[in-house]
């Protein structure tokens, strides 16, 4: 484990929204050094130019090509999905490298082939990739040099069902989950249908029945029940920008009742400084982890005997993608994990 | 059935979003002539005064003590929920109502008692309100004196989830409904939680476990499929003005397939001039029937084995409180069911 | 003027948003006759895949080379600026247009020189366009074979100002407007600063000193003056999908006050179904026109002396772009002006 | 001066939105230690109950006359405008006091009753009051015990304004101001036209010409060009949360062009850590400062011979607000002026 001494950091693809997250947290971290961005279309402007809101800071964007990797301790990598594999393959091996995509979140290469349609182009480094959930990963992590930063819909997921999944607490083959998205989820790219006229006043589920995010929430609860799961996902766009929620329906195992579920939740996070179960009646906001690391989780008895409701709500951008990934790079290098994500959250 | 000559409407309670709503639907409707609009706290003002957008009508609000009945053919009741029983008590016998509160949706009066907490103080009003939820109840609706018009929620997933339980493609008993509303569905009184920097990006779940509107789906779907069931119904309220949206979650019945389903809501609505059945693969948005008396409903293959996935998006507004009210009203007076109510979407 | 039987339309470039505002307006319109729908990128489709909130019209989108105007009356164009001049051009003679789009607003080739960067390209045509602000060019209109309609802001602002001019109650030369806008002012094109999470709870000038409608509120202003004038125009970009309002300042003229103001509106516009005059203290808000081909004006005494204010507020989309389109084809084709604009503003 | 060690604070009237931001800043400023949080009607709660964001700090709201003063160094005030005067009229002599109402902000006995109604109820202290813009005040802050915090429209205005007064690029009695505010501006209590209903989707002026902003406007333009001076100041409410926009209109004295206005900002701002002059042909966005206490401002050449436009954005409830009393306060106590006040803006 290396010295918690200052460390030099670059992010590729830093001119999208989890490019710009990062820099925003990253900013004020006590050990952070930032010594490199690209940004292919952006390369030659400085970041304020392409984030205004980020013109305090002396960075300039170059191509991919022409970063240096002399003298940097860890890569955040933020290019899109697909075209993340070669890069990540070609680089020294020195590196630790924090991947923002969706390209080493599955570790069975079959898996990978079927979601994504093409055979995984770097097959070595998915092996050794481990799945950044923080709160569940927190050993491999820290001796981990490829962290494969875990996406937005399974963070929120994932952090309200393993404790029950882990505790027996419910039957994992019949979980159903309705998800609502902000919109800085789809990314920065002109879309027609991201449009503000066309997100406005209006909601609207998508990717019903094969939204790629449910592969990893089934490979991660899967491994901890020790049995394939399938599960029913459906997320849904509304117009926010940031924040996400879960509602997530589940049956109780067996002799296990509500009060069993918020006890084994209690149990689990009671210590961790991100996650914070609601009390009994309590339910979360988006609102209340906005521009945080955290994640708020709450749990209700269904109406029909012997269900479960989890409601689960984090910030896309932070716990769902650079924050998480700020506390994957603390852990990797010894740092307090909280440092650079103690933030109330802005409400309203 | 009376001729379709033109009808005089008393609106009790028209300050509020529906009374607004049912103003504008009919201010344009052939054959209404509004002849009085009671509004107890506005008593006095031009109803421009209370709804600028509305200043082109010259009506003016009474309180509900001064309302004339005599030149009355329907009542509109937008009235507060627990209020609405006194009152229409108190009508001349023949008056024709239309009641938007929840006063008059449950037939049961030990349902009504236990979900709201007192006994019906209309007990035979409540045995003979029609459960107004018109492409079910037509013939009722023709006939009946009182029409209780359904809940925002229970429209928007009944319409959805009806068919598929007379056409037993579903096992009733396994409903799972996560819903969507938009913030009028709160009414215009002020509300700390309602106010814009409270709801603005964000989103919350509520009522998880316990709303109400949960009882009128129930007593619906148990009345087709002939037993009792229990359903999990968890709304959320998210940063719209308007708009309904409910994914809606069920078991197919032994045999049934999700291609059953889509074919059971084809038949039924087929000639439906305000309900569409979207084609395989297309999502509805609540963009799509802004304003409109509109219902867009399809229906997904879950992941699950035997699943099935059912969204239904409505106007909260017009198909889930006015809308549908001027269509029964229509049907009560024998005039087309669409008059009034042919409008495209305001979209965006 | 011919009779007021049906007419056939066509509509050039329907697969952005003023051409489906025009869908939405004369679906309902009694004589109007949609025949031909052009859309490049979009031929082929059904209106209804590409506007879903349309999927009741029958119509299908064709290549502009595809529409036969054999049995067309009117063609209304909404193709982007710089690109209608050649079209129209070559349009058969006996066709009567109204084009949405800026190319023929300006009736001096220099000033269309200056503003566009470029010579028109259909001189002749400029010549003979009429500028379509219906409530000051009605007789013009009913002749007119072109008309330009005019763009949102000048509408919004011109309604307000040139009742002030006309009556020399203010001073044409010392006029400044700061204006705001709803996000469909931008169209549907995919671009990255109108995306949701862009312009979502954030406002923001833009345009500052130099935005192309201020050369059509100038030649309008001064050709109703007999002067020339320069405006000073800031637009808005605000996080709302439709509606644009004005905020204008100008200084009266010698001996007149505000009441004079107040008067001349008020007299101008008494007898119009589009346009009302607030009550005295009562400012309009965008929401009270939303959807509807309404403008609401008031009038207000400055702090500084000799100062007044006028507010003004308009549905972008429809005052300021289809709804007047459709006005003006009305009174081109001796229908009643408000044909196909009858509604209440769908509020909240 | 004191020391920069730990000081003790108590928030009077935490409830609402300005108290809640103070605990959002001041959570993890170095130096602060609140002691003491009021609020009348939810007296005994905690505050994660009343602010769910903050339930991270160990808080209890006590009413106002159990707050003990004893080890308190300095105090909040967020009492409603008009209830603050005898409250701070009655504390220990030895408090400092950062009053972020309206009520100590008029230095002029006369100014105060004309626009308040009544006479002050704290001459002394309002004698006595510093107007705590804080970049044009440092001296007197250092030395103050009670600080009138600006309003949000003023210091949105005045930073703007101020250098080209001072500099006389500008006539200092020919100045209008049209300004847009978010919604949280009007507090957190329960308002009917503050509903997400009214506000969402929409535009409107208000306060037309008698907003009470523009007399501290007025009193500190005239302070600084030694004569009297009336402003046309016009606030509009546009749908977003936080966020405030000033566009501003002024006359160049003789002379004087726009580049020696960019010059004298420059030359003012130049040092200063949260005032950030944009460069030319860049218009601010109220997003680039969300959550921070940063302005930006950008100056253009007006159309009109002689006038320049000023563009202005903050957020309201930061620099606005909370913000800029946390800047008064670290002045105050000898602290580095931008402790806990270092974020980056939360965007998207």
């Amino acid at each position: 484990m290396p010295n918690p001494s200052n460390i030099n950091i670059a992010i590729l693809g830093a001119s999208g929204y989890t490019g710009a997250e990062l820099l925003r947290l990253l900013a004020y971290h006590p050990h952070a050094n930032i010594v490199a961005l690209s940004g292919e279309s952006q390369a030659g402007k400085a970041i304020g130019e392409v984030y205004p809101h980020l013109s305090h800071l002396n960075h300039r964007l170059v191509k991919l090509e022409d970063v240096h990797y002399d003298a940097v301790d860890v890569v955040f990598c933020c290019l899109p999905h697909g075209t993340t594999q070669p890069v990540l393959a070609g680089l020294p091996r020195d590196l630790r490298i924090v991947d923002l995509s969706a390209d080493f979140r599955l570790h069975d290469p079959e898996d990978y082939a079927q979601w994504y349609g093409h055979a995984h182009q770097a097959p070595d480094l998915q092996h050794e990739a481990v799945y950044g959930l923080t709160e569940w990963q927190r050993d491999k992590i820290e001796a981990a040099r490829l962290i494969a930063n875990p996406g937005c819909y399974p963070t929120c997921s994932l952090l309200a069902l393993l404790p029950l999944v882990k505790a027996k607490c419910i039957e994992a083959e019949a979980i159903t989950i309705d998800a609502m998205s902000g919109v800085t989820g789809a990314g920065r790219a002109a879309k027609q249908p991201m449009l503000f006229s066309e997100v406005n006043d209006g909601v609207k589920a998508y990717g019903v029945g094969g939204h790629r995010h449910v592969a990893e929430m089934e490979q991660e609860v899967a491994t901890l029940s020790g049995e394939p799961v399938s599960i029913n996902f459906t997320p849904h766009l509304v117009p926010m920008s940031r924040g996400m929620s879960a509602t997530i329906h589940a049956q109780l195992a067996d002799g296990m009742r509500t009060e069993d579920c918020r006890a084994a939740l209690n149990k689990r996070y009671q210590y961790e400084p991100f996650v914070t179960v609601c009390e009994e009646g309590v339910t979360p906001s988006t609102h209340e982890v906005r521009g945080t690391n955290h994640c708020r989780i709450a749990v209700f008895e269904g109406r029909r005997a012997g269900s479960v409701i989890l409601l689960s709500a984090i910030d896309n951008l932070v716990k769902g993608a650079s924050g998480q990934a700020v506390q994957n790079m603390n852990r990797m290098f010894g740092f307090e994990e909280t440092l650079g994500l103690s933030h109330s959250a802005v409400f309203p």
